[in-house]
């Protein structure tokens, strides 16, 4: 079974994902294509040689009976209204994040997919994919140190752009760390508190980085994150779990050791595509090949799409009064349990 | 462009390939199967739900005017025979290793290839595919720490069946070492020379085990490697190269620190065949793409097939003279110089 | 010229320090000791072999002329009195943390030092004679990766005795990080916050283990320590100091690596006492030779035991409140700069 | 107890000595010193404020009846006769590498001391007392994973002054390994063969740079050693142990961890001194409390001065001939045995 996309949204991203259903992934074929750059759209048809319908919008490209699904690669405002439509034609999704740009919009995704009656949306956290994430989650599953009590993690890019904003931090950075961290624990979040510490020189003056966010889940556990994005020397993810009976950390990137000038040395990633281009790889293969197995995608839900909504906008709350702001989600519905916790 | 293959050897490695081709990777399809064993053939056929004609030997499959490229997966000594059909009937050739079981067999691959007037064939060693390797060989090509003047390396498996033997280390173990330091300090070997150290109780009574092998390159290069196939604890293949400024180190496979029981402890592979995964991909993905692209493949020649086998062979006296073998390759055609060095 | 030491406390650290001083180290020798158990002090004299006068209490030894420098090596209660005593005679005073339980005590001991006229008054935090710490020290100092932004640290015990509260925490565990980190990055706190995240059940009802303890310092550095003290797997001291540039980081304990059965494993700490094991004995023996070379000791100072009572007090007060506490400092004695800063 | 120690040779290594005992070490004090060169004895005595004999030779100094213990620093053609001298005059000694410059010169030695019927002599093998390598011992002799079948080291130092030559690679550099790996393992060494690779463009013309060293001992082990002295990155010792169930790594040295500049650095050792700094400390404690505890040295002996004279001559013999060279000790006198292997 080859599953046809349809791409709604060919800039970078949309690109990037074009080219691996094309020249990497296995399972998948590119049959239509739409951007608000009409030209845009048409020029990616030949750059990868796609055999492609370019459609003049997401509304005409949804009506094409040959789409099986549909990959949302647009700006993060126009996505609810994609999916929506992707839904309403019954075709699958796979929407790249944010699933909506409020928790509204997420909620009236996740009920129009509940009427549907089988899940068909899959929002595109790809760090569950990581090898480094899932070897976490194993050792958190099999017992292997205990319960966990505390997380603690860094997420740092070596710079980011004039228009990169302080609420940025939370939407387009820490949003990775909101999906993955209450995947590992199976946990919800309770309040977020927000810390600026000493900023650092490289920031504009609009930005305020780095910053540390508190959470404690419903269960107790302790996170914290420092997010700092003009941290110049890499792209450095760093994840600690300490549980009842010791600690579990997330591996470095490998790299060739290099003893030189009196000095061990390991190359770090600057890069942050390079960092998770497995797990990019990866998120789509599942959802390729869980559809042709199961006839459902397996990975994060919209409403996983929905909680990372709710947690950001507690958090730019909680950037703006310096207080703990609470974290309340509706009760998780039924559909989207798993099978086996129901 | 989408390669059709012909798979020559259905067992566990033909049907890893085979999968790889129709599950994971992109731009190829598997058309046809053969095997010694016809059940076997068909058995996969239904296994992978493959669209594929199952021919009754390799003479019969090398007809088939719809393939463009033959794997070739069957036992070492019926590798030759496939090989010289595919390139007679003017089919590209992904072969396992050995290219062919004596060196005098992989010279007629190479004349045969060089009669034909362009690359067909492609022998499967990993190794130059796998990130680590790959790292080093841009370190040394970039300069990074000066000329290599010495490669200290070690491969260990957990542990071998009985059928095993002493000539084993070097035919079944060996072999990438060779493949892939030649490759990875553009070099030729000299000679070779064997020492048993003591021999661990955890082999049988035939099987010399562990081995150090030493090499001399022509450029005076110093090589060792430990091969010891029962080291029990796990698989693990180490690298290090000492320049005359520094020195370089293959990195460690990344994996989940756990702090625990008064250790830190990281997961060692014991499977041999997880070390590799990326590369086994890889280094089929990079044959279609260079297929696709130039009309060639470009990764290890029938040359180096050629190379493996005469390397080898002294390896196999070294063992039983315990002196030094040289090492006698005639000259290297032009045919498989890489375009800019000729 | 050899330092005649009188100890007060013949307890186990007292011994440890008269050991120290008889057995390992250079220029002092025990002339004299005292213990509220006469018993134990008479025992330590027959125990080390010393050449020394048993005193019925501090008050006789102090007045002993053969005296330069009194260990003050007793209950925490009794520090105050007892170096108090020491600085009227004029003797030099090792005192073991706390320097006074309260902050109104210590302050007594600053005035008084200051009054004598030269320093006399070192305490015992070891921690600042740790290579490691030196290392981070040198590194920031040398402005190796720019100024310092936040400092993420973990205090790891395997397990405390039943009799160890809440609040020990913060006097007994905590009290090393709190003089420390200001002397690592020459800085002052200004406020802090203490959270509770989930309890381990391995903690006894009366005790909050882990805590996270959260500080500002005066110039907005943001610092966070992990208190576990009964985290099962070892004794592990973390640092981290993220800065502008980069970060540094505290190394880990070396020690030999082992392969076996599938794991890579370094052996840890259980026993906290050899962690600093070095420190120990370079704190006394630069007591000693500072002392011989310039007439003072060079290492922490009375000042320095104020700030952590002030501190110290702060968190406790954070323990019980859940709010940010500030920690106020009289401004510090122009006694107590360094030359160079004055 | 204090030991008196008289010091023959006040040259670099002979003022670290005094250095060490006279403000590091606890237990010795030196009361006499003599030098070839007086002017140079003299003012080693006003540098350290020492209060001893300036004597002009040694056999002066061997007379003096207030001297305990001998320390030998002169240069490596003097010490067979101080050494002999002070056995003779029942003097304690200890003696910086070479215990004499000969295989017979040691045996002198050898058949002096157990003439005089009890140990006096220590030769100054520091790396025995590196917490290292006492790591490494310690999982060896505790069977941690079992029988050692292979050790693979390298020495390297970051260059060498011009007078440095081939041989000394074995006399001045390989000496340490070769006292050390054979104490690791508890075993002899059977035969030595000495390969030269590439030599390095940081040697000059006189000298070969880097060597391959590889040993076979009586029990079958395999050892091979690098000595690389114009390594250029800095100092730097590795050891790994081969054993039937896994593999026992020397540490790294530990130092601050940086990430900086897309890259994480650990700072390396430029000084061979620094590394072994503690090793040099404990020999000599060592040497002066297992005196005072149980009248005779219990570090390294006369016997294994002369099976690193022995194994030397071997070395350097394979040095020339490119051959394996037999290494032929006698018998071990039931005199060096531990009291429990006899």
């Amino acid at each position: 079974m080859t599953i046809r996309f349809g791409v709604i949204g060919t800039g970078a991203i949309g690109r990037e994902h074009i080219d691996r259903i094309t020249n990497t992934l296995s399972g998948g074929r590119i049959v239509a294509v739409t951007d608000v750059n009409q030209d845009a759209a048409n020029q990616v048809v030949n750059q990868f040689g796609l055999d492609a319908v370019v459609y003049p919008d997401d509304k005409a490209l949804l009506e094409d009976k040959n789409i099986d699904a549909v990959l949302v690669a647009s700006w993060g405002s126009a996505h609810e209204a994609s999916v929506l439509g992707a839904i309403e034609a019954g075709k699958y999704v796979f929407c790249e994040k944010p699933l909506a740009t409020t928790a509204e919009g997420c909620m009236r995704i996740v009920e129009a997919e509940m009427k549907h009656g089988k899940r068909l949306v899959q929002v595109g956290f790809m760090r569950r994919y990581d090898s480094g994430y899932v070897q976490l989650k194993e050792a958190i599953e099999g017992n292997v140190v205990g319960e966990p009590l505390m997380i603690h993690c860094a997420h740092r890019n070596a710079d980011v752009h004039e228009r990169y904003t302080t609420d940025m931090a939370i939407t387009d950075t820490l949003i990775h760390e909101i999906d993955v961290l209450h995947w590992l624990v199976n946990d919800d979040y309770k309040w977020v508190e927000v810390i600026f510490p000493k900023k650092t020189k490289h920031a504009l003056d609009h930005l305020q980085d780095p910053q540390m966010i508190i959470f404690e889940t419903k269960t107790g556990l302790h996170i914290s994150v420092e997010v700092f994005v003009n941290c110049k020397f890499g792209y450095d993810i760093q994840c600690e779990v300490v549980c009842e009976e010791g600690t579990l950390k997330l591996p470095e990137v490998p790299n060739v050791l290099v003893k030189k000038e009196a000095q061990l040395r390991v190359p770090l990633l600057m890069d942050w595509k390079l960092r998770f281009i497995d797990a990019y790889d990866k998120e789509l293969q599942d959802f390729m090949d869980s559809i042709a197995r199961t006839g459902q995608p397996q990975g994060p839900t919209a409403w996983d799409g929905y909680i990372a909504a709710v947690t950001a906008d507690a958090c730019v709350r909680a950037q703006q009064t310096g207080k703990r702001e609470s974290i309340s989600l509706i009760d998780k519905p039924a559909f989207y349990y798993p099978p086996s916790e129901i």
